[in-house]
């Protein structure tokens, strides 16, 4: 009684184990035990244990003497009801094995049916179905199966022995197949066996099952699934457990079949029946693709009654797993058997119409729906997609990261500036670029996609596409443009200036032509182009995130720079701007001459001069943006790039210059300023500008500047506010590593505000903090806090400096990190919880040690990524800032952290 | 009797103060007192303390009553031994004001001497002192001094009415001023006050004390004054204390004098008093200049008891306060006073020769000796010097940072390859480059020293400067130059490719033409040019050190890369190598053509078949690298630089490609060639080498690399233990970011290791550790320590990450930030505690929570810098590693502060 108990049976009325019990039966297993405990129709069988993989592999592949005696135990009792016996001659019990581990992994070996025949069982199969060519049919699927899984044998192989066979006999379907056919089938599968492996088929059954769960916890430590486990952190004591069940015959005749179907459409999210299955067939025929399968509404025309059961049972598991169900099931002369249920995948519309349908069904409550979407798959919702039958028609040029999801098709532009001027035409365009740079942007934003040969998942592009809400497909190596040329070449093919492309970036591909495509309803309803009540879409992704909005405690804001990115914040629900960036003001064309002359300016006076000139149009910008805000916060970050990013690139002057004296007729005034531009581009050029002069190390060496953008933002502030409106703006100085530069910045700040609004003589509340995006920042909080009134993590930067990499040179070791698992997620996609996260924890203590009421925000990309919001959520952070399209992202994950949360409390 | 004392004496009997009041009484009033505690000649006065600073600012600018009123009672009693009285028409008490801060700050005001003449006072002088030119003389002093001090007329405008005077007169010496010269001295002076003030010279002498004390508590406020508080992190509310003291007068007559002087001589350390001295002179005259002083044994000849009262004196101050004494004196009719003493400041050789004659001499102790030597200063007796008098005759170009000691002078060379041929054509050579790199280190060493326009006190020149000895002047913008053209400009100056200049790295001087230098006779000891017992200075540096050695418990170990660094290095009694680097040895002239064709190489073959032709250079390199070694241990760093460092620049390749396109015929070939060569440096070329794809993540990406330097590595061990020799390596793998990183890496070298002792069939003991150089390494630190043997901190990325800055980027910001006070101390030298520190203890701690006997130290350059020492012992550090010529600060420091700790303990 004592003694352990390695083997669990899901036979009617013996059931051993439930769902619960993944750990120990497999997540198949787990199912199987589920059903059968509910009196679903499931053929009787049993589990090995995920103990006995480790037992296995520990005595170097053996399955211990006990085990093996618990296994034939089951065995026996498992043909007690058909009154069959494993290897019986007259009435032979055939079985299927197969693995099934708590999480499912590539790799693993999977499925063999038909175990328990052979010469002499086939023949008592035969008699006993009344049905050779179905006992031939069975056993030459065991070989093939047997061969292939366990014995290691091509799959190849045995398809050109059943191919010649068809050939020689003019068949063309396997169901054409003779029972003298099928024993040349047989013949030659043998062969091929012995042939290969120097030993014959095994005729023991036995040992053909104890062969076989050999062969699925010797695969548990193959090459691939140790990889797939690394790559995915999965432990690799672990193990597999092993399902050996009783076979029923989808190929017992026309009155069989075999299938596969979800609960509901897992594209639409539609309450139907829908899946698909083959008459007269086993196992993988349905996916296989040799036969064209039937959809499954059509088994009411043959087989109504097992139709209208498996609608009832599914309907059952359904309700049952508070899910919709991807299930499998055979029918065997018109009985129903269910070989599988688990949750099915979705679209992240389907899975937000599930969620609310089935609450609104009375099946769960708002709490599960919320769980049942994930929230990255919101995103889908709101990009525009291909008609995927048209976009099958056009060819794949290549294919990149799927940076920013969703569908663009335009005219191929190589520069931001033809963007403008092709967009300014009517046009539509992709930009196409090796890398963008901040001064791209009115280029992206005139472009429907943007494409790029460099960068990663937060590469500039990346970054700017998913603020912007623009397909993007980056780092798509294959496509190195020639921007001077105006081409890009992939492999013979040219694609020239002009010619239409088509970018997806939900799956990274790039493609030829122009392929139709359509906006996302929720969109147009969020611009105001579509009213909220014409959209079924998003009635019911507002519904989904207002159930959200009842239970999440962080609060969200956006990124956002302009009045534009704060009316679509505000619009999915934004509580202020967590962060306006104001150095992209200082690229748009009327003010960039001024910026220029800034920076070339050699004294202090003449920056002055030149910042005069900027103050108006900051003035503008500002005010323009605190009008949207109506009252809500918006944190503003003075200056952050390096000077030189205003400036032309320096090799491009120096080629420029060498080109313009080796000319014939060197025009020498030209020649002069170009130099003059190289000089100051070279005293500012730096080895490593992401460490180098900027954020408010630009503000201390030139505090003009910081005075101009304080002016600009104060003044705004106050004439809004004397005008009657509500305006709280939050001075954020980025990359400060100690606190002597805030408050050296702050006092500046804090100078001209009260200058101002005292002229202005109005009441104006502001307050003054800090990026926390610098390792010592975050190690001194406590010092810094005596300064800030708020901190925001900066998490891209403190990934880089916390990492010592930066994220737009990984192309050498990033992604061989991220593939070789030295990296267990993107650390620039979601935080990095033991690094970064360890740093952030400690500046929310310290700072708070110092300052108890101090707010602490993140406005990095990782306040859009759900797992980030978790831990932002568990550390205590009071909001988290991402796109304003991340938003409803944000609002469904910090929903579910606060509910985990409950739960686990 | 409750009342706050502000006022504290040291008359003669009533002494209140010692030389441990310090916070009080200021540095120079504790000393006076202290004096005249022990019976020195001091003349009477008093100290208004530093406490009454503050009260003054506080109370805006105003001197509480009770305090005045004590000020008062003091000065009564001051003037009774000698019966005189402040303003006493008949014998007016004359007294001295002086302020005297904690800690001496320029800025601050000094002195006014001769307070209490007026109109009235100066005739009952003149008629009791018999002495009427000396009355007068006292008076323009007194005038002009609080003309100057207190009310802030320019000296200038002073000394031009001097000036005039002398000159009508046709006077050349002050001391020819006739009594009417004096009078119309003083009538012009007065003119000029009331002329510049509105106000009369004040007649009333308490008014001139009172307004003498304040201008000194005013003087503490001003700006510059503030500045150097705040540069030097001296807190603002110290205060500064006054001095009031009873004048005697060295301008008396020709029986009188004033001097300065010293115990010991502060240039060499010799013994004897040291110093000079006017007869008939007043307060600064001595050290104005306008009449030259005479040396102090001059003084034997006419006052031979006041010498030798003054050399009784001096030796008590120095046997009391147990180190050199900087004092000044006074005769007045040959009777001696002493105005202050001080410690004295000293130079290096000196300071090493005082602290062990004082030993010697039984003064004091050789632990207290250990203290009378600060580490730095060794460092001046290592380098070659200038003769002084010589290098007075060359005119200075320009200056620089004074980034490695020394002197130098040579040949301008503009390239490394030059430096190496000239040198080898028996020329020497100062190379002049904008910045130097690794591939220059062929021309570093070959030259006597080095010169560069750009970089910091930490850049690539200034650190192998110092490792190598090499004098170095670094970031010397207004040099930059011509490296094509050859040349650079000095203003209106051009100094070719040929010309000599001179370098002194200790000054960061760079003067015109060949001045002679001189070896440090202890680096000739060291190298074995000179025996030890031929060297006076030796003996004396190896008597310090040998008890440094006896006290100190950090072991010290040199970062060495050749053999013959490692020979210095145990010359200077390095107890290892803790840091050899690999990649130097791939700069070498026969193997870079190996490493260039291993990085062009586009499979994994052609780079292992590269890497076959450079491991045997390896092997040879570590073989000879560890025959030095004699079973000390030597830690190997694996290949750490970015591969573009091995190849050309992307802009020259860019230009050269331009250029020969562009000319009359151009070479297909060539381009072609360059054309590949550009492709492979734009692939590999990065925005942010230091984040890049450097250090470990080659070693991941190119394991093949790492294979290759870990056979060599452990064929070279195996082949020297096989012939008997000893040798431990320890391998360190840089630039770990995550324990996956290093268990990657440990397992390519743990691998080799074994095979290859197992081929050699010898035991060898060897270990596996890491750097700690990026943030996340040090947070992960009880993570990475499973697969480490031990740490050692690389402090120089470590820093550039935890503040995100690159010091080779630092010209716009990093002096702007060490100026104004950002960063108290250069990072860079000397480890930030409070946030690189903060790292650094926490990996300590948690990496010993992991593994207790984690052996761990410091390779940065900080490892030479004494503060750093002090802070590495405290947070439980096993070594410190620098190069060699900073082992004896190492050794010193680590004593020091093994001593210190011992005391508070």
């Amino acid at each position: 009684m004592s003694q352990k108990k390695y083997v669990y049976s899901f036979a009617p009325g013996s059931v051993d184990g439930n769902r619960n019990m993944r750990d120990t039966l497999g997540g198949k297993g787990a199912n199987l035990a589920e059903m059968a405990g509910i009196g679903i129709p499931v053929p009787p069988g049993f589990t090995v244990s995920t103990d006995v993989c480790n037992l296995f592999l520990k005595a170097e592949n053996q399955i211990p003497p006990e085990v093996e005696e618990e296994i034939l135990g089951h065995l026996d009792r498992l043909g007690d009801g058909a009154e069959q016996r494993l290897g019986d001659e007259e009435n032979p019990l055939l079985v299927s094995v197969r693995s099934g581990a708590k999480f499912s992994m590539p790799g693993m070996m999977d499925t063999i049916l038909n175990l328990g025949l052979n010469d002499q069982t086939v023949e008592g199969l035969a008699q006993k179905s009344g049905n050779g060519r179905f006992a031939l049919d069975c056993y030459r699927r065991l070989i093939q199966m047997f061969g292939d899984v366990v014995l290691e044998i091509s799959k190849k192989d045995f398809e050109n022995i059943l191919k010649g066979i068809k050939h020689q006999n003019n068949i063309e379907n396997d169901f054409e197949l003779s029972e003298k056919n099928l024993e040349d089938v047989i013949a030659g599968y043998k062969n091929l066996v012995k042939d290969r492996t120097g030993i014959d088929f095994p005729q023991d059954v036995k040992e053909q099952l104890f062969m076989a769960i050999s062969a699925v916890f010797k695969s548990w430590g193959n090459p691939r699934a140790i990889t797939y486990r690394r790559l995915n952190h999965i432990p690799h004591d672990l193990g597999t457990a092993v399902n050996v069940q009783m076979m029923v015959f989808g190929n017992f005749g026309e009155n069989s079949a075999t299938g596969v179907g979800f609960t509901r459409n897992p594209a639409t999210g539609e309450k139907e029946l829908y899946g698909e299955f083959l008459y007269n067939a086993q196992g993988e025929d349905v996916v296989a693709g040799i036969r064209t399968p039937s959809p499954i509404e059509d088994l009411k025309k043959n087989m109504s009654e097992a139709y209208d059961e498996l609608e009832e049972i599914t309907t059952r598991l359904e309700k049952h797993y508070q899910d919709i169900q991807d299930f499998e099931f055979t029918i065997q002369e018109r009985k129903l058997y269910m070989l599988q249920t688990r949750s099915g995948k979705r679209t992240g519309w389907a899975a937000v119409r599930i969620a609310v349908d089935m609450v609104n069904e009375g099946l769960i409550n708002k709490e599960k729906a919320l769980f049942l979407v994930e929230p990255e798959s919101l995103d889908q919702l709101l990009h525009p997609v291909f008609d995927g039958a048209e976009k099958a028609k056009h060819e794949i040029l290549a294919r990149g990261l799927a940076a920013s999801p969703g569908a663009a098709t335009g005219q191929v532009v190589f520069t931001a500036d033809e963007a403008v001027s092709w967009k300014e035409a009517g046009k539509r365009v992709v930009l196409v670029r090796e890398e963008t740079s901040p001064d791209d942007i009115h280029g992206m934003s005139a472009s429907q996609g943007i494409l790029t040969a460099t960068g990663g998942m937060t590469s500039h592009a990346a970054i700017v596409g998913r603020q912007m809400g623009k397909p993007s497909v980056v780092g798509c190596a294959a496509i190195m443009p020639n921007e001077e040329d105006r081409y890009f070449q992939v492999g013979d093919q040219k694609v020239n200036e002009g010619d239409w492309i088509s970018i997806d970036g939900s799956s990274g591909e790039v493609l030829h032509g122009e392929i139709p495509t359509k906006p996302s309803e929720i969109l147009q309803v969020i611009r105001g182009e579509l009213a909220p009540e014409e959209s079924v879409t998003f009635k019911y992704f507002d519904k989904l995130l207002s159930w959200a909005d009842e239970v999440r405690k962080l609060r969200v804001r956006a990124n956002a720079d302009t009045p534009k990115d704060a009316r679509i914040a505000f619009a999915f629900g934004a509580e202020g701007i967590g962060l306006a960036r104001t150095e992209h003001m200082f690229f748009e064309r009327e003010r960039l001459p001024f910026i220029k002359q800034m920076i070339m300016a050699e004294t202090e006076d003449e920056r002055r001069e030149n910042l005069k000139h900027i103050l108006p149009f900051q003035k503008t910008d500002f005010y323009e943006l605190f009008k949207e805000l109506k009252g809500y916060p918006v944190t503003i970050r003075t200056l952050d790039p390096p000077l030189h990013e205003f400036l032309p690139k320096k090799e491009e002057l120096m080629v420029e210059l060498v080109e313009l004296k080796a000319s014939g007729s060197p025009d020498n005034e030209r020649i002069q300023e170009l130099e003059k531009v190289l000089e100051r581009v070279k005293a500012l050029s730096e080895f490593n500008p992401m460490l180098g002069h900027r954020g408010c190390r630009l503000g201390i060496t030139f505090p003009e500047i910081i005075e101009m953008q304080a002016q600009a933002i104060f003044e705004a502030a106050c004439e809004l506010a004397s005008e009657g409106g509500k305006v709280f703006p939050e001075i954020m100085v980025p990359l400060i590593g100690s606190v002597e530069e805030l408050a050296d910045q702050k006092e500046i700040i804090v100078r001209i505000a009260e200058e101002t609004i005292k002229k202005y003589n109005i009441e104006l509340e502001y307050t003054v903090g800090t990026m926390i995006e610098i390792p010592r920042a975050a190690i001194t909080a406590d010092e810094v806090a005596k300064e800030a009134d708020f901190f925001s993590f900066g998490t891209n930067d403190l990934t880089q400096t916390t990492f010592g990499v930066s994220r737009d040179d990984g192309a050498g070791f990033i992604n061989h990190y991220l593939t070789h698992g030295f990296w267990k997620d993107d650390p620039f996609a979601s935080v990095d919880v033991s690094g970064v996260g360890e740093l952030m924890k400690w500046a929310v203590e310290k700072g708070r040690q110092t300052k108890p009421e101090l707010k602490v925000g993140i406005c990095g990309v990782h306040g859009g990524d759900p797992r980030s919001i978790f831990f932002c959520h568990k550390i205590g952070l009071d909001y988290v800032s991402c796109s304003a399209y991340q938003i409803p992202i944000a609002h469904l994950a910090a929903a579910q952290v606060t509910l985990s949360e409950d739960t686990t409390s």
